[in-house]
């Protein structure tokens, strides 16, 4: 376990693996708080202006870990992070592994058991925003994983900036969050660019679609409240749309993109559970009941 | 046509038929307002407290077009909308319908059609805000249609509240609009009620999974606006993140959401797009790609 840095001792070394467009912007937010910075990536060459700004780039992942006591991974997923981790010879006494990589549950618990049997304090985290937002107020990280080693590295992942949530010893809890935020956020995106699609083939053009478009995003946050507390409650009001009107929209959809030759795909599986809710009688009901259409089978 | 009112004459009288959700608060919205409201609704005794407010319920669909200047329909699709006035008798002389029920481009321009054969003034529209917006300054509606009709009817709608846009003369525009939008919505919707359900078998309390979902709808305006701007020049820099990255991360929900029964239909539909991109070598650019991804066909 390292130990927390008070005033008179120099910040935290802090060493990040993987250089994607993620790693990048942590490294960056890193250097810009003061830290000393050293990246590795598996492709060399994409450090880029991070050289420029003081990062050292270490050659081997060995040498990467020895360099630094907060060690950030941050890959494309848990496999890379095992394929990167697991022939090292690294040396992590006196250090931390905070794995910011994306990936599911039990594959969190998995490498924080794996880096238990290492001797490896092991915090694994989820960051839910975009890498403009990295190192300013907005930047949101949620961590799950051993209590110490949170208290540990919190004032250093501090740099990454906005708010920074420990959900509790269980690792895999960041990641049962980042998956069903990453559900709606993938879903919404997968439905914008059909959009996109959808308005170009109408003959409307990109930013003007955009114009009336950005409305939609204020208005999920109060339907995600209201959601919450109807399915916190099991009562899903017709008052304000049904799920029978959302059976005729979402068909007005299919229709059309069909007349145009564009995959209707996701629109057609969003229909198949939404006809399902109106032939279980639930017609009349709030479209916040369909969250309870999706279970496929029981589970053990 | 009817003529516009000026300061001296009373305000025009309205008839909604339709009183699901968004009939009903339309027809509040027009009572607020302090315009004569008349209703009828296929169904009776749905008009509520709209009577108590000074509403008229109308026994017939004659009577009630017969009541009013402005006629609003608001039913559940055209084929209602044609159900309902195909078969009256009304006299729709001196009169403007304008249809603000949701559907189809095409339909919209057949309704318009059909208007015109029986010397209906009509206009076409689309309500782009949920019920609580109507009559505030956020309720957004869409017009298209002949420009005469629009301006003889501006003043009445402005009952309705916020941004009224017409788009021009093609009865279908905003069809074409409010189907491409509610493309973004329903499928946004139908990624939130999964996300809740995904959460929920991982242990996460509805409220508590709100409290950071809602930030999501934040992320969503300037994504659109970049999306169109890439789309419109043909250019998708991976630098924020890529379909690589997306294609790992759609992964993890599914297999999450395998592993607690719940269905993947919605998602396994987007990866299949995600990874046609991916195997056509846009792995390293950005996820607006993918909406030249969606064409199934070449159309005539
Ligand atoms: N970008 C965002 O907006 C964002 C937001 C929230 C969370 N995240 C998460 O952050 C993580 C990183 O994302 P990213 O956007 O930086 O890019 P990414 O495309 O998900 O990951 C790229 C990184 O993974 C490395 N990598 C891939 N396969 C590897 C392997 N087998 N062994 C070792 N390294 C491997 C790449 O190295 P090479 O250069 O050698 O290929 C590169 O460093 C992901 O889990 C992502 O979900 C990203
Ligand atoms: N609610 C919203 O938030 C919202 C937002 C934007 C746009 N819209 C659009 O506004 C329109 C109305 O929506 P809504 O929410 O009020 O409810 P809805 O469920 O879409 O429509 C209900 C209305 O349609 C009538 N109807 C259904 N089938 C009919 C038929 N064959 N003949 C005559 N009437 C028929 C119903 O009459 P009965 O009572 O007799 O069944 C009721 O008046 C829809 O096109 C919807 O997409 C709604």
């Amino acid at each position: 376990m390292i130990e927390t840095s008070d005033e008179q001792t120099p910040l935290t070394p802090v060493t990040v693996l993987g250089l994607g467009p993620m790693g990048r912007a942590l490294a960056s937010a890193f250097l810009n708080a003061g830290h000393q910075v050293t990246v590795w990536n598996r492709t060399s060459g994409k450090a880029g202006d991070l050289l420029d700004h003081g990062a050292v780039a270490a050659g081997s992942v060995q040498e990467a870990v020895r360099a630094g006591q907060v060690i950030i991974v941050c890959l494309i997923d848990y496999d890379a992070v095992q394929a990167t981790l697991e022939p090292s010879q690294a040396d992590w006494e006196n250090r931390c592994l905070v794995n910011l990589t994306s990936g599911e549950p039990a594959q969190a618990r998995q490498m924080s058991e794996w880096a238990s049997s290492r001797g490896i304090d092991y915090l694994d985290g989820a960051i839910l925003t975009p890498t403009p937002a990295i190192g300013t107020p907005s930047a949101a990280v949620l961590f799950s994983g051993a209590h110490d080693v949170y208290e540990a590295v919190q004032e250093t992942m501090s740099a990454v900036g906005g708010a920074a949530v420990h959900l509790g010893d269980d690792p895999g809890q960041a990641s049962a969050y980042e998956v069903a935020l990453l559900d709606i956020f993938a879903t919404s995106v997968n439905g914008i660019v059909h959009a996109f699609a959808l308005a170009s083939a109408e003959g409307i053009e990109p930013e003007r679609f955009a114009a009336f478009a950005t409305g939609i995003g204020g208005l999920l946050p109060e339907m995600i409240t209201r959601f919450a507390r109807q399915i916190q409650t099991g009562h899903y009001p017709g008052d304000r749309s049904t799920i029978a009107s959302a059976a005729s929209g979402i068909t007005h959809i299919i229709n059309t993109a069909t007349t145009h030759g564009i995959d209707v795909g996701m629109l057609t599986a969003a229909k198949g559970i939404i006809d399902q809710a109106v032939a279980d009688g639930y017609g009349t009901q709030g479209l916040a009941r369909l969250s309870t259409m999706l279970h496929t089978r029981a589970v053990a």
